[in-house]
């Protein structure tokens, strides 16, 4: 059997997350289904990342093996003839027989999209978070850089995370909050992993900062108290994308 | 009665264009219906460019007259809540009583996007043509070139134009092809007005010189024939934005 490493791109609008759920939408559920077409049975896929219920990805890394011969630009047209088209195999290569899709990571980035536009841009409206309000960039990323390092980020983990009862130290290489154009503000986050939730909860509180309703220094109190209550408000999934999963000699 | 101008973006994939059509789903259509509660009856409304189905504005202008006493930004507001969420009301402003969104233009500026990655990006399938082969860029400008200025443009229009017996002389001022990023490719036209389909047949014409099918000069024998059997096929409505309409003083 061969090892195969395949990288994907969705919008997650439809689907209620990655992971695959009895009778329930999911993109894996869809990835797997295609496969196991070619295949001609059930073949079982790992994801670098489970993304929730709404959020997209423009770089999701899966890996799966086949006993099929198939080649890989083969398997990339025949994969997405099944797929529905707003779940995409970008590109699909044979690979050490090792690899495994969430293990080895080195390293994941993920983009969240800020409208704020005085009334919600209708392009965008599934691919952003609405803020009409002013938001003061230069103490977000102030508050973003008090986040860069390692750190445990139990204090930015959804309260019923799988996660829960293991280890919630992770490193953050880089946290940058830039305007893309007049109305967009893109929130780019690179870290060796992240916690369910994490990303989401970050961007929240980065928001309450921007608001000014938290001063900067409130993002190292709330992550030295290692419990969810002190930190802002979930940002809502709509706006975030898994954008690249980096591993070792890749 | 006080006269209002509207600014309007909307994702056009799920209408049938702009204009009202009995029992179809149009801009229009919703924007008349989201007026006619305010004002307690039926509000005509005129719009600036009369966009096909499934193509998409940021910029849409209408003009409409209301006997409500009604605020600007409380107008807003109001349609906002009552337009389904891919309309959406940008501006209003009361204006003077002889404004037309129709009538005296000065200028409007279009955008086709076409996404160029080997397999289409699913976040932009609503939003670009899928051209996954190699564009020269250089040689759809200096086609593009050709079209700048006053000529009469009936090579480019629909044959079933409803302009077919008016004039079918038009001024572009500008029409510049260029790379948004590695994926994208955004062709941006600017002109008095358009004919039916007039951008669209621009774009597909120009993406056949890109691809080498038609040389440069092929733009201008075709500009010449005023026949629309010379031009390239219709590029696909769901690449193209109204990005935005000028009047004078404005």
């Amino acid at each position: 059997m061969r090892t195969f490493k395949l990288t994907i791109a969705y919008d997650g609008t439809a689907y209620a997350g990655w992971q695959r759920q009895n009778g329930i939408d999911t993109v894996q559920g869809h990835l797997e289904a295609a496969l196991g077409e070619i295949e001609g049975h059930a073949v079982p896929i790992h994801g670098a990342g489970r993304t929730d219920t709404g959020v997209h990805a423009l770089g999701q890394v899966a890996s799966f093996k086949l006993r099929h011969t198939i080649e890989s630009s083969v398997l990339l047209r025949a994969l997405n003839a099944k797929l529905p088209r707003d779940i995409r195999a970008l590109h699909a290569e044979v690979t050490v027989e090792s690899f495994h899709a969430r293990y080895g990571v080195c390293s994941k980035a993920y983009r969240y999209q800020i409208n704020r536009a005085p009334v919600a841009n209708p392009i965008e409206r599934r691919f952003a978070w609405h803020v009409p309000e002013v938001l003061d960039l230069a103490t977000m990323n102030q508050a973003g850089a008090l986040l860069v390092g390692e750190h445990d980020f139990a204090a930015f983990q959804t309260a019923t995370s799988p996660e829960a009862a293991r280890s919630t130290v992770r490193t953050v290489f880089d946290l940058c909050v830039r305007s893309k154009n007049d109305e967009m503000i893109m929130v780019d986050i690179t870290g060796n992993g992240f916690l369910r939730y994490m990303v989401r909860t970050i961007v929240g509180t980065l928001v309450q900062i921007g608001l000014g309703r938290y001063p900067v220094s409130e993002m190292a109190d709330i992550l030295g108290s290692l419990t969810r209550d002190r930190a802002g408000p979930t940002a809502p999934p709509h706006g975030l994308f898994l954008v690249s999963v980096d591993y070792p000699d890749a």
